[in-house]
């Protein structure tokens, strides 16, 4: 990991670069998959299952038996754990859905929001080595309060053709029943295009690899929607004086443990707590299981010692983190000036992992500065807001020559022919 | 236009169907012009605007002198208008302005959400026979009631190398002050890499012909967000036997005269207002400056004859229409079973043309069913909400036993020990 103590501001870009990805080399393979699926449905389905998950299934509907079955493998502990983060992340979400009052812009013409939950939506919930259950929180807990209509969740088999049975258990916590024991490239096709097994929906939500990425580019194309684009997961720790260089240091590193991909950058006015930061990093890395993992972030990683909390500010605002620590006595001071980031932690007791498990809030946010033009995952992912108006008679007389004279000008007479045979009549 | 009589739910999906746009064949086109405006910058796009628009110029950013030379040629009763309707604008976008309150989600764990304006946005405003004066305005009052800091505007010059006068006095009326004389896909490749002249922004907005949509998703690759995908227009209306034929008529061919591409539906249970219906198109059509374009719109335009209202409700939510008219007796009573629409337009004084141009709700809206999953233009577009949250070490200390445990069995040991970490000292 590298500290830069410093540097002028024409070097704030090259120290803000990401590693980037380029989809478009594997954009070509997800096309065929696409494809097949849009042909040969459920069979070709099979076909990619047993060829990337190395499974042959013969039915990706998740059974009754197995839904059942998946309570007694769950540890009470977990399940406890799972339950309260639950609870939590409904509250915060919930709390977000207000609409506001209608308006009356002018005599006789009221306006309003409604808002209406996305009818069909589709959680990808990644495999691996790790059971990614957060993720089924993050994305079905905000779907069931919204009430979308149907949910549907593919998440990617394991070798002897079961799906992990916490991702199955929490599923199930959240409403959500209609399961498939899909995943990767041929997931997203399958929700994108519908097959005999898999039902087609408006929208497709949830992290994965370059693949999971590259098909949700995609459907795109064919008129789906996505949550947001995805890069490697990063943090940008702000750091004043009163930080704790232990606390700072666990922070990069359970950024770090995410993936080689993954950034973790340092901003501090500090250079005695850059210099103990780097040292205990080193320390506790060696204590980590994932150690050779975070050992790869880190060498992308970097420590910068800015003049003042200012300018750490400023480049916090011009990197646009995913997640963003305030490590500092007062973080309320400065949150006016935070201009661009995913989700904010603010002080020395509120570590990202509060918020990617358990506070409420969605873990779902915009990598790569993203966090310039998306927000993270929140209610206004899972509905439409739809404008009604109605206007009176009078109204529409008030609002007639505005209307008519802005449609004549526009060259568009028959929008001006709406208006004025509506008011022809004496009624 | 073709009249359908009680078609069984089976034939829907068909009756559903729009004209469907390939973009992909222009792609490659657009493409080129990417990489020579990424190469060249301001001398690319003056090739491109000399070859498309036909006029050689030499600076792109509208001048002073040009800003203060458009008052004179607006005439003050369509001045008065514009400002009529940007107030209207104004006060709803406004009223669409509300954060949640903070949530205590458990005990010394405080989350909320901030509202943060996209820093750089760029509109684009579609030039051709008829200045779209009235996209500035739904644009720019939403992006200057944001706060978005730099707000960028792209319009092709005329052929005398000039700007339409109405489009720059409203867009200065708005507050745009960076307007670049530069059309079609070369306009959304200049905001989207930046040039020498026109800035990059993070999220481009407005309508166009097909080169610019496609441009549009292909700026969307380069890390930069999209308003919403688009496709022609359309309207679906509503109409009870207390609707009269010479309204709906008339709301039909203002959406008409759009574009050839622009389609509209009647949906009724009156068979004697279907036919009236046909015959007052027939007339009014007539009359039509655009009845060219119009008659070529309704030859695939529709009246469908269904039984009864909740039959047409049902229709539309399947069709998901971006202009939707309720000619009913009592709109509000079906208002709760419309689930898919953009904008909705209640009672027989409520045209579609008053929300095109000054009742005060947005026009940009999702066509093409991109309704169910897309909202029209509103506030939320022009902005990011950011998630905050604060914790004390007591509220840490009650949640870690659930985060810890959750992000071990996640196997991101990491994460545990940053909660873990902080809890070690005795305070």
């Amino acid at each position: 990991m590298e500290t830069i103590l410093y540097p002028p501001r024409e070097d704030w870009k090259k120290l803000c670069e990401r590693s980037s990805i380029n989809l478009e080399r594997i954009e070509k393979a997800c096309r065929e998959v696409f494809d097949a699926v849009e042909k040969e449905g459920d069979v070709a389905i099979a076909r990619y299952t047993e060829m990337y998950d190395g499974v042959v299934i013969d039915d990706f509907a998740v059974s009754d038996e197995e839904k059942t079955a998946c309570v007694d493998k769950v540890p009470e502990e977990l399940k406890r754990a799972i339950l309260t983060a639950k609870s939590n992340i409904e509250k915060f979400h919930c709390s977000q859905l207000s609409v506001p009052s209608p308006v009356e812009t002018s005599g006789g013409v009221v306006c309003r929001q409604e808002i209406r939950p996305i009818g069909k939506v589709g959680l990808y919930v990644p495999g691996g080595q790790a059971p990614l259950f957060s993720t089924v929180l993050m994305l079905a807990v905000p779907a069931r309060v919204a009430g979308c209509g149907e949910v549907v969740l593919c998440t990617p088999p394991m070798k002897d053709g079961s799906v992990n049975p916490v991702v199955l258990w929490t599923a199930q916590q959240c409403g959500v029943d209609k399961i498939y024991k899909v995943g990767g490239t041929q997931a997203i096709a399958a929700m994108t295009l519908g097959t005999g097994t898999v039902p087609a929906v408006y929208k497709i939500f949830g992290p994965g690899n370059q693949y999971v990425m590259a098909a949700k580019q995609l459907a795109q194309r064919y008129g789906v929607a996505i949550d947001m684009p995805a890069g490697p997961s990063e943090v940008l720790v702000v750091a004043d004086s009163t930080a704790r260089a232990r606390y700072v240091a666990a922070d990069m590193l359970s950024q770090a443990e995410h993936g080689p991909d993954s950034q973790s950058i340092l901003l501090t006015m500090s250079e005695t707590l850059a210099r103990e930061v780097e040292k205990e990093v080193e320390r506790q890395l060696d204590m980590l299981p994932r150690r050779d993992v975070a050992a790869k972030s880190l060498m992308h990683s970097r420590i910068v010692v800015l003049d003042d909390i200012l300018q750490c500010v400023d480049f916090s605002n011009a990197y646009a983190p995913e997640h963003l620590i305030l490590s500092v006595d007062n973080p309320e001071e400065i949150v006016g000036k935070i201009t661009d980031a995913g989700s904010v932690f603010m002080g020395h007791y509120t570590p990202e992992s509060a918020g990617d498990y358990a506070s409420g809030t969605n873990h779902t946010l915009p990598t790569s500065a993203y966090a310039r033009s998306y927000s993270g995952v929140n209610m206004d992912a899972f509905v439409k807001k739809i404008t009604f108006q109605s206007i009176t008679r009078e109204g529409l007389e008030a609002l007639s020559q505005t209307i008519m004279t802005m449609a004549q000008n526009e060259c568009l007479d028959a929008h001006s022919r709406a208006v004025s045979i509506r008011l022809e009549d004496n009624e």
